[in-house]
């Protein structure tokens, strides 16, 4: 009973140091710092452990890197489903999806902040996991595109192509939303009422989407940017 | 006469040793570095001048930074303006703009993996200077949109709402280019198809917008990312 206990309690602090030392990498790219530059001994030195303490939990940096990106999206990635699950699909779903997701931001900024840095960062394997887990927004995006009438009959790479459009548009409002100081509501609700309307443009389009489609000449066409 | 001579070499020379820096950090960012860590003594070194010569050319790090942003993107701007000013509007336009785009990107890669990193990297100042790049190609985009029928009646506000979704998938897609090796012609060109399909259904949507357009329930409807 005794031994049982005083197992619990180790776990719970094996459990709390790599909490911790996933913090103070977080805390440290959220500050400016490139993860590719961090040092084992800077993390554990924040996290206030002894650096011989961090192998008990990672591997290597990398590894804490991956683990980061992983606990981050898949708790998005559960609530985003919930989110669609639960609420009727058309504008309804859509502003309950994007109030989901940046309430999420909002309550772990400083994750995002590393999330967005190392998007395109100097850690392959790190760039790696992040594009991993945007494929795999974009694969359930395009599942349950699939399920809509209209876009049940559109190929496969056309939904994908579609849902990658999408996933895209809310990351680029991601990184728009973190340079944002977290105080400031106004433009924050100016945000979201933008990317909400550039959801509504991407889906209007899907509508009105055929496989091989072009633009008409003149009239509504346009350029690449 | 002669002093004429040395002076032109000499301007020549300063305007060598500043390219030579400005492509030392070119360099190192897209080997993996940040910018933000990135020292003067180490561009410098690569560039083969003594570190006190640095400030004939540049202010501090920050300038530099900031002058790789202006002139990379200042030349696209110009191509892409040109791009559209002599092709007709619609998908051949399309088409012209993206060939041009990825163009510029193929024979200046390493530069715009300068700028896809740092766009939210550790540099303030160069983040943004970025931002305000992407600002300019959405102004740009916006200011054509309104010459055409449709969109010239939709508010301004709209169209820059959909100038910045056209230009971020853009942006996006050039993150997705730079992760390829630069000899995949056949990834590359299945990429620049899935551009192209992307800004037409933004183009589509765009044409089925209007102000304070909302998504019908139920029928093509869909969530958020």
């Amino acid at each position: 009973m005794v031994a049982f206990a005083g197992m619990a309690i180790r776990d719970a602090k094996k459990q709390q140091t790599r909490q911790a030392l996933m913090e103070a990498a977080i805390d440290q790219v959220a500050g400016g710092r490139s993860f590719a530059s961090l040092s084992l001994r800077e993390v554990t030195r924040d996290a206030g452990v002894v650096p011989a303490s961090f192998y008990r939990h990672f591997r290597d940096m990398d590894a804490l890197g991956l683990a980061l990106v992983d606990e981050t999206c898949q708790q998005l990635r559960r609530l985003i489903r919930a989110a669609r699950s639960t609420s009727v699909p058309g504008d309804t779903m859509l502003a309950a999806s994007v109030g989901t997701f940046l309430l999420f931001v909002q309550t772990h900024r400083a994750a995002f902040q590393f999330l967005t840095r190392e998007r395109h960062g100097g850690s392959r394997p790190v760039r790696e996991a992040i594009a991993r887990e945007v494929r795999g927004f974009v694969v359930d995006l395009a599942v349950d595109f699939a399920r809509y009438p209209h876009f049940g009959k559109l190929p496969r790479e056309d939904l994908e192509m579609m849902a990658s459009l999408l996933v895209n548009t809310v990351v680029s409002a991601l990184g728009e939303l973190l340079e944002l100081a977290a105080d400031h509501p106004d433009v924050q609700g100016a945000q979201a009422r933008k990317l909400t309307d550039q959801l509504r443009v991407i889906v209007l389009g899907g509508l009105a989407w055929r496989p091989g489609t072009r633009l008409p000449a003149g009239a509504g066409a346009m350029p690449a940017g």
